[in-house]
């Protein structure tokens, strides 16, 4: 039991979370560990206040519902408070640089989120704010999806599978989701599987960073468009089809690159000859276009336990880059043990 | 005093608000005792920390000012938080159904308040969301409005009269808060008239609805453009003219139908024949349009502790959908006992 | 120790801080000291929780990152929250005229902050709101900034000087932040000048205002737009060039009236001849045209800890204008005690 509430390792005074290629195998255990042990803890009535009076200023320079709520609720519960700068109410770089904004909100708030349109901008804010900074997506990566996304595949893990035994693909568009699970995936040691279109395929550098991985913690990692990769796949991962937000691809043009081969149907799922093999979706559902509502809807379906699993992941990040996530392990295993 | 201090119904698990026609007279009782009790309670200087580190998502199709401050302060005074979701912050049914969004933040939010464009919107919302969902306004009903109004009503009650005996005349275009005052006047046993012009009237439907609560509940309920009805009446309630924000009528057109004959002028309280009427306002008002200066801020207008009421609503709402509301009671029944 | 927590003044029931002439020294005084109090126990780890449940209505008729995440922020520190009605979200005097919307805030929330476009507004949301309002900015004045920024001062205070020993001289654009310190700066019994060019010159008003403080206080007052002034300067302060956000002023046609000649940068900094003078924004900064880079990121500059005093600032001023600044110090004395 002590192993599971000592982390492997101490947080240090300013660590940002830009990237999941900043961070090793036990740190990334750690942030699972504790989101995990925080959930369940809070599921079962209990209360955590070691963020009171803290805030986090969240700033978007896009729209987002998930992770604004998953972000904002996690500070609640956790008794601090997130303040929402939506897309507009501070425009990055207009009237004053970047810079100075992430020394300004560094000065106020304890934590910044951000999500933004130019990874150089949350690598900006990361330098000059004094505070711990969070990605909340960029063009580049999604580091938080990506945490929530391997507390999912821990909830359903298959039973009996060791980390190289599991076998996950990613079919489609290789988006920043997409660039994330591939090193996370294959940080934790499992086999990763980007399925899509030649011209939409995972760049070389990232299957590197994949491979990189795989040599030291013993899976794989490839693009494919081949189909014959979906046998015996334990995840199948997909997104939309259309881009960002911001320059998102006409339907017609995406549809033509993507559809019917890479939509995720019935058929392949039976494809992966595993009755057993989970269907994730990192939300929102182009229905019926990336995804049919038969899978999406259907029991394989873990999309919603990840949506949710977003603010399992947050509760923990904000914790673990909070610096109080071992005194949150601490104070739940005494709590535990005075019963 | 024990009464005072017990509701007659025990909530279910997921019960939404999403209309006053759903709930029978006791349970509306319930919503409004709790409210009066609980305002008193925190008016007099005491703490209610219910709903912590609980969150109410609020999520706004149009804009807001009373519904959201008020909700927002209501989960504030009682332990929680509201997150604002303003309008475009999610796009109902654009990047993602209606459906989908539901699912999600009832996996990260304890209950969901929806000020939306079309009522399917929010039936939708309530059916897919395992949390309460509160209707905020739709184009069909207002019920946190109409409780609001009902906790003023009780607060200048005619002294002596009963429920039968009191008359309430909602004045001028039929709209949305129109329609639930309709039922809740009529399911409290008041006599409810609709006065306006013909072209504006409220529906036979809601007529029908009202007339069903009468035959129980011992009030009438009817429609007329005849002045005579206004003689004897309690309470004068109107609302703006140019309808809902997202389709508002041209002003040449509504005045032709409203004006003079349906504003609320001195005039017209003086045709109620009874000093007391008092005059109640949903607001904003549109200054000199449908009410007057002098009324709206004479001596009989109730219009801004309605206002105010608002407030006293949602804490009764959100306790009471959240099921504490029996808990709060008992609470501050003890509190008062211990003094 | 015991003049350091009491406060020289009681502060009334409905005390609004709309313009810091309202007040005389020894208030702002009072402000300025629970606000270092207040900062010195919370950055030592303290927690105060005086605003409890409390609700300060942040109505923003023009965008703001400083104001907006200060007053989030101290509200949050403070154990009350801060409901952010951004621009949009309420149109003063669109659909209700800002008095009804003065009126239903003040009966649904503690406490109101407001920017807004007209100082008019501001003074009419004092006018009929029932609670303190504070005003966040107006075309007129920027009191809060003047008291963060007095703050600053009194952190950077030249060794040895008497306050009429010391030089402040604001640079550039008679902007409203420069309004307010002209009355600030010489209340406190400083020497205040304008530099700037003639067609963008502090009011005749404004200098009489000052000069009023000036004979009571012991400073001095003037505008000048000869260099000369900058000799023995303690504080070199200054603004953009554009004007407000709504009514900016074409670059072509501002640069010509302040550039070089009013530019900020190191041979103005040499000209003060004190190697010790501080150069102080109240940001955002249009870097290289109202101050060079090497100026505001010189060893000279105290711009950020200004910002962070902004927050100093606004904790100060809920407490004070929610009448429990007096109640912030005893409990501070008393835990301090207690060690």
């Amino acid at each position: 039991m002590d192993k599971l509430y000592t982390l492997g390792h101490q947080v240090p005074t300013k660590k940002d979370f830009i990237d999941t290629v900043d961070f090793d195998q036990s740190e990334i255990i750690d942030i699972i560990k504790v989101s995990r042990v925080v959930r369940e803890y809070i599921k079962g009535g209990g209360y955590l206040n070691l963020l009171f009076h803290k805030t986090l200023a969240m700033l978007f320079e896009q729209k987002s519902t998930r992770t604004r709520v998953s972000f904002e609720t996690a500070m609640v519960q956790l008794g601090g408070h997130a303040i929402n700068l939506a897309p507009g109410a501070i425009q990055l770089g207009a009237h004053e640089t970047i810079e100075d904004t992430a020394v300004v909100l560094g000065r106020m708030c304890d934590m910044i989120m951000s999500r933004v349109d130019r990874h150089e901008s949350i690598e900006a804010l990361a330098k000059y704010a004094n505070v711990p900074v969070i990605n909340g997506m960029s063009d580049r990566v999604h580091p938080t999806q990506g945490v929530g996304d391997m507390i999912t595949v821990f909830d359903h893990w298959p039973t009996g599978k060791r980390p190289n035994e599991l076998k996950f693909i990613f079919v489609g568009d290789a988006t920043q989701v997409c660039n994330t699970l591939c090193d996370i995936t294959t940080k934790l040691g499992f086999n990763f599987i980007h399925y899509g279109p030649d011209n939409h395929r995972i760049t070389d550098e990232w299957l590197e960073i994949g491979r990189r991985n795989a040599l030291k913690y013993g899976g794989s990692c490839e693009w494919t468009d081949n189909p014959d990769c979906l046998k015996g796949a334990n995840f199948i991962y997909t997104d939309v089809w259309y881009g960002l937000y911001d320059k998102e691809t006409p339907k017609e043009e995406y549809m033509k690159d993507f559809y019917p081969k890479y939509q995720v149907n019935d058929e392949m799922m039976k494809a992966t000859e595993n009755p057993d093999c989970k269907f994730m979706h990192c939300l929102p559902a182009n229905r019926n276009e990336e995804v049919t509502d038969s899978v999406l809807d259907g029991p394989n379906s873990v999309a919603w336990d990840e949506a949710e699993n977003r603010l399992t992941a947050q509760r923990g990040l904000v914790l673990y880059f909070g610096r109080v996530a071992q005194a949150a392990l601490d104070y739940i295993k005494q709590q535990k043990e005075a019963k």
